[in-house]
């Protein structure tokens, strides 16, 4: 019997930047020319149906322009084409139209275009370089950081990914004017978790400007980016150390993409969210988590911005609480939640534990009321 | 108009070992239950139809005499299985098995299983741990070393994959007793060609004991084995610092591909490899890297072997030089070669250049004439 070891240590610098402003097209272009993604010349534009056209061409314009060859790569909008049958069908666009390993993607367009894409990316030639153009509040919050990538599948929503992270990120504020309300609203969801979840003044901010995001006030959607932005990478970053503490950003997503997946898609991801968060301040109200005062002002700031707190009559109770087990955090059959702590602050569990076990009866009994 | 860095520095350590020997099976178990892979309690055995019962039983028997849980997940045996659709139907049933974050692959197999496998294991979760028990020759030479995991698409092979590492490798050359003939002569071509391009020492041992491995001697099959993890390993940690170091073991491989693709997976990867290092040191000693002698030399081995080293009739020559242009060397529309220096050896073009562009002319009158 013999026995050797392949050593594989190494050192990897991931880092990358966030840029945070209105038209970054150009920008964009300059960085390409600039070398951000090495001796790249070509590129896969990837985006929906619903910015193609305000956002993906000029990009592949701008790119065309600087000497560079582009193609779009478009979608049908919506969660649903968050699949690996879209996965597949952009990857042999991009083998039929001679791509391989020396391209670049482009993800133009809000969480699902940057969660696809990604996913694309990090499996094309076994990894190509990416970046992501968010163009909704959503993208800011939730996929501009972090590098997490996935498709859903029938069974469970983004259980298939990988963690993959962007050369940039472009977060086009000015491309929030374009969006419609229900999707300004719809982001706003993640908002309000990160604050909930680390920051008590962010939270105080949100609810005196909720009208100024909502139409699009520049320095507001800045300072509301940035803060979004900041929340998750610290969260992010302190990861590395502490393996678990990544799983608060899931707070209120337990029931929230249970809610999500069996709406059949009809909720937005942010308005789930928004019931799972409702569902969470409930149940940590229960658990003495938080005071009935800090679980009513969550619930009063969710609806003063027009998201749902209550679950929809079309959905089957008892479909969502068989749902809720193919969350990622479910151990040993167990279902676990994340709980915020007041407001501002989570919940720890002993060392390095921020995920509750819970009985089912006892999310039963909130989910009931709801 | 706001930027700032994401700071993603870190130190990674994927180091692992490789044992060889026989009957590796209770080893398994025994380093799961010494924590090889943290406190995972939940094992997904992948395994294909030909080795299900030999081995992936076994394995699975063996996990849960230690206490463990562990699924059989099987698919039909052959290259063909390589695909998209198997890894979606793996990922469901492990999904509906209730397989979650908390789970480990373990593949049991040849390189079709290991390269698919760890595909699975590589975003199943955006990643859980996993362990390659390589039951064939071209898996311990091949699949074991390096971390390539993929799948193959009508338009290319191994083109939509991931680089992740298993967290240890068994090869068991016991099992290689159980090989038809064909797969064991298969894997040699591997073999072969890690000789050719790297150690010529290795290159006569094989010339004075084809039949000895062929016998499965074990002494001759555990230096076989050692040695092409070795001529593998050495590449591929270079590869850190050179990074197109790692492209030397394409030798052959731009032709083989090709011809295993348009052969519709008639010929196994070994024998359309054989014919592609024919191929090469044909082309080779026409530009003169290689003397007529060392050529005929290579050419008589793999013949010894009981390889093909010449195209059959069926294949369509058009075809096969047109999907040439599918090859991951392929760059901005040029063909590349990787070529050997004599036996032992690989030639460079220039600083860390391995691949040289070969025109379209002179590949053909190569091909045809073989």
């Amino acid at each position: 019997m013999k026995r050797f070891r392949v050593e594989l240590k190494k050192t990897v610098d991931d880092s990358y930047d966030v840029q945070i402003g209105r038209n970054l097209i150009p920008e964009l272009a300059k960085d390409m020319e600039n070398g951000l993604v090495g001796r790249c010349k070509k590129f896969a534009i990837i985006t929906d149906s619903n910015v193609k056209d305000l956002y993906a061409v000029p990009v592949c314009g701008e790119l065309e322009k600087a000497g560079f060859s582009a193609e779009l790569f478009e979608f049908p909008a919506g969660e649903k084409s968050k699949s690996r049958r879209t996965k597949e069908i952009i990857e042999d666009a991009m083998l039929e139209k001679g791509f391989r390993r020396d391209c670049c993607v482009v993800a133009v367009g809000g969480g699902v275009v940057t969660d696809l894409a990604g996913f694309v990316a990090g499996t094309f030639g076994r990894g190509v370089p990416f970046v992501n153009y968010a163009t909704t509040l959503l993208a800011a919050a939730d996929a501009s950081i972090g590098g997490k990538t996935a498709v859903d599948t029938e069974l469970a929503t983004n259980l298939i990914g990988l963690i993959y992270q962007p050369r940039k990120v472009y977060v086009d504020i000015g491309a929030w004017k374009t969006l419609p309300r229900q999707h300004l609203i719809n982001g706003l969801a993640e908002t309000v978790k990160h604050a909930c979840l680390a920051d008590a003044e962010f939270f105080e901010y949100i609810e005196n400007h909720v009208d100024d995001v909502l139409n699009v006030v520049p320095e507001v959607c800045e300072h509301i980016s940035e803060k979004n932005c900041n929340v998750k990478y610290q969260v992010v970053m302190k990861d590395e150390k502490e393996k678990s503490l990544r799983e608060i950003l899931n707070l209120g997503h337990t029931v929230g993409r249970a809610i999500e997946t069996v709406s059949d898609y009809r909720l937005l991801h942010g308005e789930a969210l928004s019931i799972g968060m409702a569902a969470q301040v409930k149940l940590g109200c229960k658990l003495r988590f938080l005071s009935a005062e800090q679980r009513d002002r969550v619930i009063a700031l969710l609806e003063r911005i027009g998201l749902p707190v209550r679950i929809p009559d079309y959905i089957d109770r008892d479909e969502l609480i068989k749902k809720l087990y193919t969350d990622k955090k479910v151990r040993d059959g167990k279902l676990r939640f994340v709980f915020q702590k007041g407001i501002g602050d989570v919940i720890t569990f002993g060392d390095d534990i921020y995920a509750r076990p819970v009985a089912e009866a006892e999310i039963r009994s909130i989910l009931e009321e709801m």
